[in-house]
């Protein structure tokens, strides 16, 4: 038997919290989760700075690989195997692109590839093609199924539904990370029924459908998503975290560059500050480093670095409060301005910040930035837009909710307490009298 | 009003998925949840090593905290307060108490305590009184309070019932680790009706008492706690893991007293490799600078300190075999001496582990490690130790379940491939066929 | 002390799966429990013929009682008491209202009612006003106590918070109910954070409001009762064995005016048909006596009492179809006379059913059937309608679903199996060959 | 194809809140499911009287042989099929049998089988294989398997496997009522990891045998059961109801081989009262009905049915008191005579009652009354009686809990209020004066 159908003489199981027990039969996957690109996932948290408001999201994307894994496995051998258009020779080049899809995430992602200017798709391309452990697995599966698997991460494979199920409207990441998090955060959004969902699943020739009757399952999905949006994954104090931590990577490059002497070399950066990173530099960071040299940098001579640093570390976040730069130009200018007086450098110390920079990506079918729909097979086999066929979906389907915040150190300007800081929280709206 | 007795303006809560939510009411309490010291929590795992084998594992021991507190928030506000024997004098003791009882652990307790004999309860002491956010906090309250604090940790309070709350065989710690190694791990066992032994939790002039109409829930809750303790605290994988990491750091202390030139200078270790730890020190230490210094030294020349290193991050563990050396001092002698044979120092690659040196504290009153039983108020107000009015608890009374594995590289014997590593499996019974 | 205010010496606690207990220590409460016309509430069930397509839905109105209860004293006991505004002397009738408002309800509720023209409200007052044991506890309270009651009841009572708390878009009532329907049924929706909810409810002089930050839990629970309603209480199933269960009830009551023979006299019905109904009457009516006399007209003279009752007995329901008879007049009218060609009388075998015919109340603030909107809190203190705040509830906001069937029996038409039932089927839309 | 091996088109599921989903493939489950004789379980509560103290608890036997269903049908498809030792011949009958396993219940089943001196799996033998729907059913599929199933019920089909699926120490059975009662009372007993258990699961030639891998799994399981009894089944409230009704038929039983007159003459009840019973007489009888007679009887002119009917029916329970009368012979025939001076007749008002009655089987291989034991597969593939290689189970074996209480109307006692009560009440050694 080659490689790629070898099945484990004993079928391998993980405990999940969320789907219970993770199933693994494949000697390719059971070796892949072994690599250490894989366990690299582990010292990368799933959602950033989230735990710093929901204290109980400290969970990796380690946890979220496997599951979104486990909920394709289920999809193509549960409901998928033996069905009119589905040919199962797809079925491994899914289980692995569903395991690796986040390879390439580099700690608290967003914040990173902000600064850095890096891409974290291209980066599971790379390890998937790369000199690795995950490449060497691959090909033993046969010398062009690297290759594959990344087609599917780049969106370029062959067969749509092997795409859509790791990355669509209504995916395998999705099901696993709403759930997931709801359950971490322990928050009370973030529950369908997902079990009906994958039950009415449907390949089709170039697509995969939902039937009709489950478009209420989709229904409260699509709910789920959106509450969990709006409540966790937007939460403005993990945003506020979010600025402080694209902050002290900027002032680090910043002053790197300048030529400033760091007390301790920031060996593992160098690349990120002169982008020019090598596959091993990119996978050698976690966000274990990050937090190493965020505590080495509490003690640097550059006070900027130091006190975003300390911030970070001990959770002292900015403030922050609704405000649009695009509605009130003047303003902005003239609080920029004010922080100066007060010797607060703006770029770091009074930070716009909107939702929309984040990968909101809410249901618009038929737009400019039109995503792929969500299909309804009707009883007659027809096809239809979900949105047609569902009055809650159709109310939130283009409603780009978004959100415009300065984030700054509002303990800072009390302790100047001057006629300045007055004047910065009477435009900003804010009271002045201390409160708890 | 003083500071001790402040309450914030508008209650602040956590989402927390155990107790749903923990409300904080008390100024102190914000103020200790912001101390760098409390936060620190975040960097440390509940469960150490635990996490390489239920990868759902992941949470802190923040988060650990703060159940402990809400769940004595529980019981002093909503069962204790108002009764006779009580006085809400202690409440505010028994809450800082419980929030900061785990204040003083290090990265991988257990591990780390064992390696530099240090004793995390002494830290917690340490940290209450010493120069701290959290002794400033404290201070506040009256400038005996940190000290008061420290006695309950150091069980030496006067009032016995406030210890008992924080650390007995039924407390709140107890209470909510469970609940939550359960929640997190994703196992099954840990569940028992925490409400209703908080319900019938009443407080006598010396103890804190279970009335009789509770003393199921209380089985319930013993049998949960010996399923996790079996199932997951002493795991072999999870050990695997811990006698790696333990290794490693009595590799890098040996080498660094024996004058070894590490590439990366080994900075925050060294007060610990030569046992003279400042608290700033200690405290500086968390699980970020282990993983960064894991990662560096996976280059360094010294081929035990970068294998262990790198077993640890990309977790290619040991095997285990049942094997008691006690029993077997002839073998044990003679398998050291094949490992020696194979270039392989059996201080590092062949290692004999008891899960009693982890504290399995189970049920024995009257013996000479005793501990305080729990105590059934019967309806007649006389009290009853509880085994002899549960069969269930009676039966797994005393019972200590001593449990001795050896663990070692079982793939490195492979690869050596020679007549001593046959040897050496057949005298360990193990199979010498590779398989999957 | 008087009667009103006495507290049971030990609090009284039932095991409840929704609120996990339900705690009583108003005596008062205790011995209206024990009333007989409380406890005949568990012999009606809270879902009528729901059970018949969600099996596990055979929970009664004892079991919801208790629960809106419980959800009333913790808003009045835990959230309200001591606040501004707040008179608790509003408290005990509040929980009397609350644990009696669906004393009146009869067997099968809506069909019940439907086909006698009942109210079950107007006999829940009777009952709190006429010579029952409710009355009797009631009246030790205060003789005017039961007029009290049965005020919230008729929402007249002064004090219009008590009566938006039992009902109201956003009341104990639809939150316990919403719950512990989809507890019993097992369906995914249905869940809120209903302990947020309570704990951002406020009292003002003349209503209950949210506070802004609650706001999504409400969304959420929105969201929930609009599932549950398309979802569960909707189901076209337990819609077809509704139109039996009336049909057999209509059939007996015409049966009975034509002076037929019944082969057992149906004694407890008599007054129904008559439409002259004692009290007395009324309370003795409750489901088991329906399947038993739906048991015994199994084996009556008339065809149509027999088939019917067998039919709902051994559930062998009707089929259904989309159909709107507004819309198709003259189809409709064909349907009839062809049906009755086929010998099937069309009042009793094809019979067209709406779903707006039940309770279906949607948030339409400001429309001719209006509701009492819910009103948010904002930070300022100042209140906005719900809608005017949650695009979500905004899109679903007077979004009547209204829905046409009609509910035929399609194996007795295959049976006759000529040109007739062809026709009825073409005209219907339904595939004419048999099909599993 | 063959009737027996017939799929349905589309897979038929059902919403359940244990299983979350049931399952159905084949014609034959779907057409047993449709029966009268099968639908007649909804009308049989799942545990009796238990609903009178867990209010919850109202769910029938259809529910729960659903579940037990499909436990078996996941075992029979997911973990045997394909497996060495196991025929997929036997999977059928064995779905057949787990399906209509308690087919032979009647209503209140202990109660009603202790007065009639009734065998409910004699009954479900007679159901299959008597003129009945479900014998039809069965018949289409082979003509002798009816009598296939039947075995499996009585314990004498040729291969044990099937049986003890249905009916032994670890069966689906027990798995489906555990967690199903846990479920609707809400008790935090009763949880287990079936999924577990399920996968460890193996067919052995002769015998079902678990894997040892999954050791704690059925630990859990046993303390579940363990819980599940002594907190539930035997609770002595839900006892006492079960005295009364039992004294109810009795009575009736009584007064009607007297020859005393109903006023509504008590039909379905008379095959049973003379002990000369038909099948259909059998199946005709349901909860409703016995409701309906309680309710009428409570009209009755003889003082004791009325009365003990009323307090069925209204919850006006007996009080209860620890009291063995083998231990106390002389003052049990005291307490007998000074009831009778009461005017309260002992054999209705003063009942001894101990739940070793109710079939409670604990785990003890090797005695005379000995199960067949749960088997343990161990590594090398030998066999080991559970046991042995569990310290909790080998705790609770064997070790019977008696418990013996006498049962009468407390309140009626202290209506009287003379002397004899006085005393009866002091040789029981409850305190006298009255309270809440």
């Amino acid at each position: 038997m080659n490689y790629g159908s070898t099945k484990l003489r004993d079928e391998k199981v993980f405990k999940d919290p969320v789907h219970r027990y993770i199933h693994v039969r494949d000697l390719v996957i059971w070796d892949l989760i072994g690599t250490k690109e894989f366990q690299r996932l582990r010292r990368i948290r799933q959602l950033g700075t989230t735990y710093l408001v929901f204290h109980g999201a400290e969970h990796s994307r380690f946890n979220h690989s496997l599951g979104v894994y486990e909920i394709v496995r289920r999809i193509v051998d549960d409901i998928f195997q033996g069905r009119a258009h589905w040919n199962n020779d797809e079925r491994l080049v899914t289980l692995c692109a569903a395991l690796l899809h986040d390879l390439g995430h580099g700690p608290f992602s967003h914040a990173f590839e902000n600064v850095f200017q890096l891409d974290h798709e291209q980066y599971t391309r790379q390890i998937l093609l790369g000199d690795t452990e995950v490449n060497a697995v691959l090909q033993k599966v046969a010398p062009d199924f690297p290759n594959k698997v990344a087609q599917v991460i780049a969106k370029e494979y062959p067969d749509p539904r092997v795409i859509s199920l790791i990355s669509s409207q209504i995916d395998a990441d999705r099901m696993d990370y709403l759930q997931r998090d709801a359950y971490y955060t322990g928050v009370s959004y973030g529950h369908f029924d997902m079990e009906r969902i994958l039950r009415v699943m449907r390949p089709r020739q170039d697509k995969v459908v939902i039937k009709q009757s489950g478009i209420h399952a989709v229904e409260d999905y699509i709910m789920s998503r959106y509450q969990m949006y709006v409540q966790v994954y937007f939460h403005p104090v993990s945003r506020s975290a979010e600025v402080i931590l694209c902050n002290i990577l900027q002032r680090a490059k910043h002053l790197y560059r300048q030529g400033y002497t760091f007390k301790q070399a920031p060996t593992p950066f160098i690349a990120f500050f002169l982008e020019q990173i090598t596959l091993a530099e990119y996978i050698a960071l976690d966000e274990s480093i990050l937090f190493t040299y965020f505590q080495l940098w509490q003690q640097e001579d550059d006070v900027i670095l130091r006190d975003l640093s300390s911030r970070f570390v001990n959770r002292k976040l900015f403030h922050y409060v609704d405000f649009n730069p695009e509605e009130r130009q003047a303003d902005y200018e003239r609080l920029q301005a004010l922080f100066k007086q007060l010797g607060l450098d703006p770029t770091y110390y009074f930070v716009h910040d909107t939702t929309a920079d984040l990968p909101y990506d809410f249901y618009r079918p038929g737009e400019e930035n039109a995503r792929e729909p969500i299909y309804v097979e009707l009883k007659d086999g027809s096809l239809a837009e979900l949105s047609e066929k569902s009055a809650l979906v159709q109310a939130v389907t283009g409603r780009e909710q978004r959100d415009h915040k300065v984030y700054f150190p509002k303990e800072l300007l009390y302790e100047s307490n001057n006629k300045i800081s007055e004047l910065i929280l009477s435009i900003l709206g804010v009271k002045t009298h201390r409160s708890k």
